[in-house]
């Protein structure tokens, strides 16, 4: 997958925060109703009976084992088959990033159907997002957001990434650009004004509008992506420590100032954390198995 | 437990965002090692051996089932027993919330002691964050952030919180009286002024100063106690929407309003979902037992 894509996503997940606004158990018997077009994004999952759901011109079927997660903005009509009541667990959340939402970059698929063993996870899941959203404990903030990212996060691997998911909007275009050109000059130093002009947009206006899709700004993120490359360096033991410094455009004690600040660890620290556990992922499995 | 305490640590929490920077299995066999006060906090899990640490004047055992979590800024000292080495699980993050961090409001343990079941627990959920953190997913922020919460959420939890835990730091007291302010004027018009005069400060300074500590500024945390107190309310039966209303001071169409930005409901939908969920709270754990 294009490196402009994972960024933008891996950044959107490292900011998204989310704001559970309700979370619950329903049975709605009632006919077809309309709902105005609400601000938060919802995710049902469906426990009993069978009705229908439309989205804009989308329909979708309601049925046990159905998880669905609905954008925000979107009119939404949904009801039981006559005679019948839907049985779900659902919850509303907020979660503003920057001026995107998950949709408007991601051609996220709507529903997803789960098998036995899927249900039983999300069903879990579930009941532990509820019973943390009723709960009083001074944690539950802690409880309910570590719960629903669980769910978020299986829904969208469910979904699985690809390219062609991406909704192909300028400003992904544009950033995509200035990524790619970072990387290949990961070794350099690259000015803010040298990436603005590659899209033609002004430094002062360029910092914001590439803060606002990427999380980071300019000077922030190829500070990342070095610290980044500077890892996979330091992952091939052959690589020199000074090699890794000049490989990223920095000097030695800056590499070592900077990557302290983004992992806590020295790099030959870092070194030795990543082959332990390389070479005792095996080892420990068994051990604690 | 006083509401102040409880509003400051949930939204506390609410805003817990955390940045982990590096998550893995270490097994140290080295003498003891000094370490400069590190800008993270630090989460360990024992798994093997025996050690120490000392942080400032006071000295812990390291022990298998041993969780700890280390202030951030506090210099470290730390080593297995002779002959012996120490294998853990650890993890760095940051979580910057305002000018606090949580060693400032709460007198917390750093080192808790886990039983066999405890023990299984936490290190499917070590796992988890080693798992989701080595790996290269798009969701790995999610995921290692769902870990992260979790065993954040357990540790706190398994401390107890109570009120003697509350470091008596002055902004807490001043925070406090105009939480309790609040509380008793719920139904009236609240204005920032009569606040800040409460606690002898300036109007522009006191919104900053409250918003740093409690998350929310004034008028925006008014709004929400007052739409926590009309979930309350509404919880009850006997109580008419329109009373409702008149307890927190709002007309019903401003209620509405509100009441629907806040959860997504209306006041009356959200009535008959909490009869539904107290009412089949039991029946549905059958159901799905």
């Amino acid at each position: 997958m294009k490196l402009t894509f994972k960024t933008i996503i891996q950044n959107y997940f490292h900011r998204f925060h989310a704001d559970v606004s309700m979370a619950a158990h329903s049975v709605t018997s009632k006919g077809w109703q309309s709902e105005q077009p609400p601000e938060f994004y919802r995710l049902w999952y469906i426990i009993g009976g069978e009705g229908g759901l439309k989205i804009k011109d989308q329909s979708y079927e309601l049925k046990p084992g159905r998880l669905l997660l609905l954008p925000p903005g979107a009119q939404q009509f949904f009801g039981p088959l006559e005679g019948q009541s839907v049985s779900l667990y659902w919850c509303n959340f907020r979660a503003p990033i920057g001026d995107m939402d998950l949709f408007d970059i991601l051609n996220l698929k709507v529903s997803i159907e789960l098998n036995d063993q899927e249900r039983k996870h999300i069903e879990t899941l579930f009941r532990q997002l509820i019973d943390a959203y009723q709960s009083t404990t001074l944690t539950r903030g802690l409880r309910v957001r570590a719960a629903l990212f669980e769910i978020v996060a299986y829904y969208l691997d469910y979904c699985g990434f690809n390219e062609d998911m991406f909704l192909q909007i300028e400003p992904i275009t544009k950033i995509d650009h200035v990524i790619q050109y970072i990387e290949e000059h990961i070794g350099e130093q690259i000015s803010v004004d040298e990436l603005a002009k590659l899209v033609f947009l002004h430094p002062n206006y360029f910092i914001g509008y590439f803060k606002n899709i990427v999380g980071h700004a300019p000077t922030q993120y190829i500070n990342i992506r070095k610290m980044e490359r500077a890892k996979t360096l330091l992952e091939n033991m052959d690589i020199q420590i000074s090699d890794v410094a000049r490989q990223i455009g920095l000097q030695n004690h800056y590499l070592s100032r900077l990557f302290k600040q983004y992992t806590g660890l020295t790099p030959k620290r870092y070194r030795q954390i990543y082959i332990y556990n390389t070479e005792n992922e095996d080892k420990l499995e068994q051990e604690l198995i």
